[in-house]
Formats: C-alpha cells, structure tokens, sequence
C-alpha cells in the first residue's frame, strides 16, 4: 500500500492511500460492517454517502458465518457485495469485550463464542490468516486490549505482550499488493508507555500505526492528552488511525493532532435508536415536536435521506417500529460523518483548518452540542 | 379514473387505468404499504420493482400518525414520498381483526385503538373524509367484514349492510379527476348471497368492483368456486380486485377467472422471514443446505437483490438478524411478484395465457410448489 500526503495545516494532514481495492482521501471515516454488513443499509447506499473504505470485525466474521464460508465466497469483498477497500481488526478487542470465559497466556487467547458457547483459540498467526482468508486491503495486529480503568501494572504487561505478537503479526502477515499492516499503540492514559508502545512498534515498521485502547471511558480530554503524548512518536510519513473513535468533535479534535483515519458505530447506532446527526445539532427523531414538522432532517446535505424525508415522517417510522426508520437515519448519519470529513480535508488543502474547526466548535455550542 | 382493455385472452384482459398520479397495467399486484412504508424497502426499490401502485392502509394511517399530520404533509404521497397511484382499503376490514372492543351498528363500528386503547367511531362517511385527506387514487367503499366461518345469517346481515354503507359511500366520496371509487362484493362463500350483492352493487355503479372477504382461510378451492359465482355478475369494462390475495398460484388462477388487481403481504412478510419466492420454487434461506451456496437467489432475474447476493450471504444475514436480509429478500420478492404479473400480462396480449398457466404449474409442481 502507499500512503501520500499532498497537503499539511499544522498537525494535520490530508492524503491518500492507494490499496488493492481502491483510493482512500484521508482524513477518513469507515463504517463499521461488523458481520459483513453496515447495519440496515445496502453497499450501494454505502457508496452513495462518499464512504470508500468499511471496517470488517474479525471476531464476529470467524465465528459466523465462519472462514469456510468467507473463502468459498472468494473473499468478504464478493461476500457482501463491497467493491472498496476493507479494512479487518485482530479480533482482539472484541474477544475481550464480548467473548465468554477470555483466557490469556502469552501464546493467545482462548474464549468461548457468545453467540452459542462453542471455544475458539486465536493468536497472531490466526489472526493473521483469518484476515488474509477474508482479503482485507488493511489488516491489524493482534493485540491485548484491557478494560479502562486497570492498574499500571496490568496495562504496562498487555502493552509488552501486544508488542511481543506485533512482532508475530508481522511475520506472520501475508504480503500483498495493496495491502498493508498496521501496527496499534497500546498504553493506556500513561504517557511513557504510550511512547514506549509507539518507538517499539516503529523500529518493526508497520505500514501504518493505530492508537488502541482509547474511547473505552477514559474521557475526551483523557482521549485527546494520551494522542497528544502518542502521535510525536509515530512516522509522520504513514497513516494513523484512531481506532473506535467517535462522536463528531472527537474527530475534529483529532483529526487537528494528526490522525488520517476513524470508524466508529455510533452514526449506525444512533441512527437505529432515532438520532440524527444534522447541521443543526444532534436530534432525537421520537421527540413529540417532530410530529408534525414537514421540514426534512437537514435541508442542505446532498443525502437523499436527509433531504428528502420529512422529520414527521421519520418521527412516525421510529414510532411505528418500521425498519425503515433505521435504513433512512443509518444512512443519514453516515453521510453526515462523510460530509464533516470532507470538509475537514476541504479545510486542511486550504490551509484554514483551525478557522473551520472554530467554526464548527461555535455551531455545536450553538446547537446543543452534536 | 379511466379503465381501458387492449386485450383479451379467454376471460383474462391486459388494460391500463389511468390514475391522478400515473398508468397501472393490468393485471396489477399492489405492494402493501400499511404504515406508509412498503416494510423494509424505500419507495425507490419499490419503483425498481415495476411495482406501480401501493396499497395504504386507512385503520392503520388514522390511528399513527393520524389524519391531522398527513394533511399537514398534504397526503400520503408527498408524507412516504411516493410519486405514483396509491389504493387505500376502507379501514373495515382491520377494525374487525386488529381493534378490540369492536361494536357494530347499523351507523357504522365503534372501537378500540390495538395501540393504545383510544376510542374512535368509523363510518362510511369519515371513511370516504379520511381516504380523501390520504389523496388516494382509488378509494374503496366501507364494508363490513367477517370472520369465516359465520353462519349464513350473519354473513347476509353483513352483506346488507355492506350494500347500505356502499350506498352511503357513493354519496360521500370526494370526486376529484383521476379518482376512482370502488365497491367490494360481500357474501361469504354462498353463490346466491355474492350474486345478489354483486348485482345490487353494480345497481349503485362504481368505478371498479372488488371482491372481499375471500383469502380468510376458507381455501383456495372455495375461494375460485366463490370467485366463479361473483365475476359473472361484475361489469366487463371496469377493473376487478380481489382483496388480499395471495400465493402466485392465487393470482394466476385469479387472472385467469379475469380479475386484473391484486394486494397481499405475503412477499414482504415472508421476505422478513427469510422465505424467498425463486424461480426454482419457494425458498427457507435460512435452512443449514444455503450456509455456503454461492449462486445468486435467481441468476435469471433482472432484480439486483435476486441475482446479486449469494444464498451463502442472504443466510448469514437471517442467521445473525441483520436488518439488511429483510430489506433484500422483501425487493427480491415484490421483484418475483411483479415479473409474475408481466408474464401474464405478456402471455395474455400474446393470446396464450392458459399454454402459460400451465407451463407455470407444471413447473410449480416440480419445484416443490411456490
């Protein structure tokens, strides 16, 4: 894979990344595709909102539909239909948040599957064969990830470990063209970890770094001070990402401190639960006042779900229970992720990225806070 | 409303009529659009379909959102952004199976909301006052529906006061160019009660005559026995609609008796529930044989949610509820539907309806019966 930044404001930096399915403009967003969909929506609705990378969970694809499946299918690419590149996690974080009966040792990690029971045992080779089976155009590295808060001692012995199978990860990788592995920084909220997680990783030499283990409740201004302690020590000529992160401002945030790319579930999440992401501020659609108010979500997005449908409509969806609702605030809100992104690389190729991000700081106090 | 037959193939006819908000060929199968939603599709892949009128529902539009919010919306067209004709039912026949405490009086039926137990009064009058607020192209008359089996009293007291409201609803329709007002033959499954209501109806002169009270569980035998004692008696130049029906097989046989519109759940329901309609017979996707079945649901058809995803893919979706497996096998099955209806409207301008029939049987009952 290659990565090309072609502008700089500040610490931020807009790019591209040319993998095998296709070119990325960063700052980007992914959608997160957990079990081989973007929940309540079609890849051709995926397209329409300008997303051109998704995020894969390695977790949940193994287990179902399971390998076999995904190799006799070609691929996740053919599987579910998506032209664009994908990007696959470990299946590390989610073992260790979803999984039953999680047991660590050096060599991986055996769990039990909380769909029926049934064991698994993944380490970095696995991992690593899982998301090459799967045709990801970026893969990661298998790490520990560990709740928030933990002691010092905990975090600093899964940061060792997470670099021990960084190291088995890449040796393990399938090479291809246009793919790439990314290595994640682990650490916790502890500044000479993080560095120390940062300049390991980097003396391996990924493809691209990810900061991990952040957005797990430690707060924005925690979140925002561990990139500030973090990003330095990353190759300022590869792609970082933030893994998992987040609302609007998180990204804006971040995006000023130097991160290319973000997934998130929260634009689907919300969406499916009657929240809408719009230019004016973060709304609950089940609210009474939307009964009967003819306006449409946002009336200058370009996405035909927020300008076409009216806020009573959408009002009366969530109400009647029509999934529906779900397909038009999913879709919604996506664009509206896309639509920030492309305004912050918009900002950044014009050198007026602070100015902008301002601007947005003073429309969301404004609005009530998106 | 105007009605117009170029063809005529036995007693099965290919006619268009003409609607305030566009052409319908005949013979027509209506998705139904109960909550202003065709469930789990947008309006535009109800249009990919070659689905050119929908059904709404009247019980469930005056109950939510109510009667003052789609007038604010200026109708159900612009309310569920639909562009083309819509049929409404008159709101009896789910008053009788969806309300509680149901109270019938020769002035109309007194009830309770299935939502939230709220009172309200249906009449022939507010009918004809609430289609006309929906802006629907073609109304239907209030009648009173009930349960199969009755005995015969009751179904000839039903039938008469269905003949007084359908009286009642002549007299309070909102004429408007384009509309269309139609009366629904009542009687239950007895020659003489259907002949009688039949003939008193087209005493009255509607725009067209629909068929009620059949598809209640009396049987696909009773019901094209019944259906043979009622059609005689309709006018030749005006449309024929049997009410809720049904299986492809139904509605063959249906055209083949000369009925020209249709309206049933059944492809949207049995698509949220993983049954797909195929030309290889009636499909469980969900069933262990399609986990790694990599053809297309029907590599045949021209509908992208049928010749796109793999079985493979579509079986995952129903076996992990993702909301994407309802929003495909619902297109793929209006989709079925609708090819079903140009088959026969081909077949009939051809002149070899019935050679068609039977090719669609034969291959029916090798495939395991749609």
């Amino acid at each position: 894979m290659q990565f090309k930044i072609d502008k700089v404001d500040n610490n931020a930096r807009k790019g591209q990344i040319t993998l095998e399915h296709g070119v990325v403009n960063t700052p980007a967003f992914m959608p997160v595709g957990t079990a081989g969909t973007v929940k309540a929506m079609s890849t051709d609705t995926v397209k329409k909102t300008g997303s051109e990378v998704i995020l894969g969970n390695t977790y949940h694809l193994m287990l179902r539909p399971g390998m076999s499946v995904i190799e006799k299918a070609g691929g996740l690419n053919s599987f579910m239909n998506w032209e664009g590149p994908i990007l696959t996690d470990s299946g590390g974080f989610q073992i260790m948040s979803l999984s039953k009966l999680c047991k660590i040792s050096d060599d991986g990690v055996r769990f039990q599957s909380h769909i029926d029971g049934s064991e698994f045992f993944l380490d970095a080779k696995l991992s690593m064969e899982i998301q090459n089976s799967i045709g990801s155009d970026i893969h990661m590295i298998f790490d520990q990830c560990i709740q928030y808060p933990s002691t010092n001692d905990d975090v600093k012995a899964a940061m060792e470990l997470s670099l021990k199978w960084a190291e088995l990860s890449k040796r393990y990788f399938f090479k291809k063209k246009g793919r790439g592995l990314f290595g994640i920084v682990q650490g916790g909220v502890d500044p000479k970890l993080r560095e120390f997680s940062a300049k390991e990783l980097v003396d391996i030499n990924f493809n691209g770094y990810a900061v991990g283990g952040l957005a797990v409740g430690e707060g924005q201004e925690l979140m925002l001070a561990t990139l500030d302690c973090t990003l330095p020590f990353l190759p300022k000529d590869k792609p970082r990402y933030l893994m998992g992160v987040g609302t609007p401002q998180d990204i804006v945030e971040s995006v000023v401190r130097g991160v290319d790319m973000f997934d998130c579930v929260m634009p689907t999440r919300a969406g499916r639960h009657g929240q809408a992401f719009t230019k004016n501020g973060r709304i609950n659609i089940r609210n009474a006042k939307y009964a009967e108010d003819n306006r449409p979500l946002d009336e200058e997005s370009d996405c035909e779900a927020s300008n076409t449908y009216s806020r009573s409509y959408l009002h009366h969806l969530f109400k009647s229970k029509e999934i529906l609702g779900s397909m038009l605030l999913s879709w919604s809100n996506i664009s509206y992720y896309q639509r920030l992104m492309q305004d912050l690389r918009l900002a950044i190729n014009e050198g007026n990225l602070i100015e902008t991000v301002n601007n947005m700081h003073d429309n969301w106090i404004k609005k009530n806070n998106i």
